[in-house]
């Protein structure tokens, strides 16, 4: 294993008193949902973050990193709850409220480039000329370990509760860090499948190619799911460990959104909702009585946008 | 009891397949929320709503019942789910949220009264007349077992999930019934405090007063939260099992809701964020490590609303 469950569980022991355990909603028909949109500082990205500031030693100008907006977010807020510098490049695409949070956290936010790719040139520029420790969003073994414990902790607490285990579980895809770790975790004990939107299917091109490759990206998911290619360590794992990729249309995201509100009271951002996508659109279909888990994986929406789509 | 522990156990074991088991969320520093805001229909009413429809018989022309809204929003839910003509009398003071709820599950929604009080005494006429089952809102021992069952599985699941059972739960009052239910499960067990709205004080006053009273009610979460008087089933609950009554001002429920959506990515209603304001605001101050638990009771609020207070 590139990552192992060890590794895994390593990174829960030491993340563990930072992040909230979020909690999971059992719902019938044989759905689980994680509620990974719970999560401190809006999405998952809080594992990997402090999963590599509580690894790696950052010199006295701090930690640096690049980011569509959440993993910035959730960089930020460790770096600050940990006491150290953060400077975080932004692409002009991302989302106003995860600026805001951003901000908030303590971090300084450098807001340039079109896309994430130009935001992450921007950091690697900063670091190579500072030294300061570089957090890749999704690239890094620390950063996989750390987005794997949504897997375990969604095991473990499936077992406590006394509900049954998962026969399947659904992951959006960005960067493809966090299914990385999901299936990193499941690996050969519960089948993972990938879900990506049909305008921003780095993945699935790579899976079609055997290869990583490079896509155009064209989503209104693309300030979460928005990247252009994935990289060897989690081509690597997922070629081994996530069973295909679904594609889900933009409009299918959307009514995600509405029904995870509408029906759970529950806000996801694009990103969050699209593994639900998956389901409702068919995209996904469960067989009989299986245990299909839906990972909701973050909520860093603008309230008044999301609202007006309702 | 007036409740017993074993009615809300029978109560549970009648409504489990219909209700969502919610979930709760561990937060640092001895806090626990019980997440009561992701139920069917968007709050703990839906406990009671089924409970009664479930327990008594409806006629041929179903059932009838008057709201503020959430609890409109409950049995028109639960009744159609059960097969079971609704006609829901609600004050022109509900949110629009909650009468869109109330028609989306089938229900005939009578909108008429300045207030809950008016909506009821239109439901009166309306039951007399026409032999329809009334579901009160909160004033009937189903009602009341029902609640409760929020407690019940708040403690189950903390011991499944290997915490520590609450010292103190803060649970907010409209009409009585949650609190009535909650305090009848932990009766003797689990300190129970009441936190109702500075302007809206029903509980408050009877307590003062020893007997249930009447009092004015101005406060921006009256729609749920905006009952004139306790009846005696929940005064006399309430006397014996809670230990005093918290009061919070509107504006501080108001930044419970904006620290739920900033630091939980959780929406609430008014209502359904008073009891964490009661702990924020220092209307209720916890010990040195006690163990407090915050009952999120209801999530049906305007989004856009809710967007423009952020």
């Amino acid at each position: 294993m590139l990552v192992s469950r060890e590794d895994i569980a390593a990174a829960h022991a030491r993340i563990a008193p930072h992040i909230r355990r979020t909690p999971i909603l059992e719902e019938s028909a044989g759905l689980s949902l994680k509620l990974e949109c719970l999560q401190h500082a809006g999405s998952f990205k809080t594992r990997g973050a402090f999963n590599n500031l509580l690894t790696r030693q950052a010199p006295a100008i701090g930690c640096a990193t690049a980011s569509g907006g959440n993993h910035g977010a959730a960089v930020a807020y460790a770096a600050g709850k940990l006491n150290i510098p953060a400077k975080v490049f932004v692409p002009r695409i991302a989302a106003p409220p995860k600026i805001a949070k951003i901000r908030a956290y303590g971090a300084d936010a450098h807001i340039e480039g079109a896309d994430y790719f130009e935001a992450q040139a921007l950091c690697d520029a900063y670091v190579a000329e500072t030294g300061a420790l570089k957090i890749h969003p999704y690239d890094a073994r620390e950063t996989v370990a750390g987005q794997g414990t949504v897997g375990l902790e969604w095991e473990e607490d499936l077992a406590r509760l006394g509900f049954l285990p998962l026969d399947v579980v659904l992951v959006a895809i960005g960067g493809g860090g966090l299914i990385s770790g999901v299936a990193s975790w499941f690996a050969g004990r519960v089948r993972v499948i990938g879900v990506e939107p049909e305008g921003s299917r780095a993945m699935h091109a790579a899976f079609a190619a055997a290869h990583p490759v490079e896509v155009a990206v064209r989503s209104f998911a693309a300030d979460s799911l928005g990247a252009r290619s994935v990289g060897d360590l989690r081509f690597e794992i997922c070629r081994d460990h996530v069973e295909r990729v679904a594609l889900v249309s933009d409009e299918a995201i959307e009514d995600a959104q509405r029904r995870l509100w509408r029906d759970f009271q529950i806000v996801a951002e694009p990103g969050g909702a699209a593994a639900f996508a998956a389901l409702l659109s068919g995209a996904y279909v469960p067989a009989p009585h299986e245990r299909v888990g839906v990972l909701v994986c973050g909520a860093n929406t603008d309230l008044s946008a999301f609202a007006q789509k309702l």
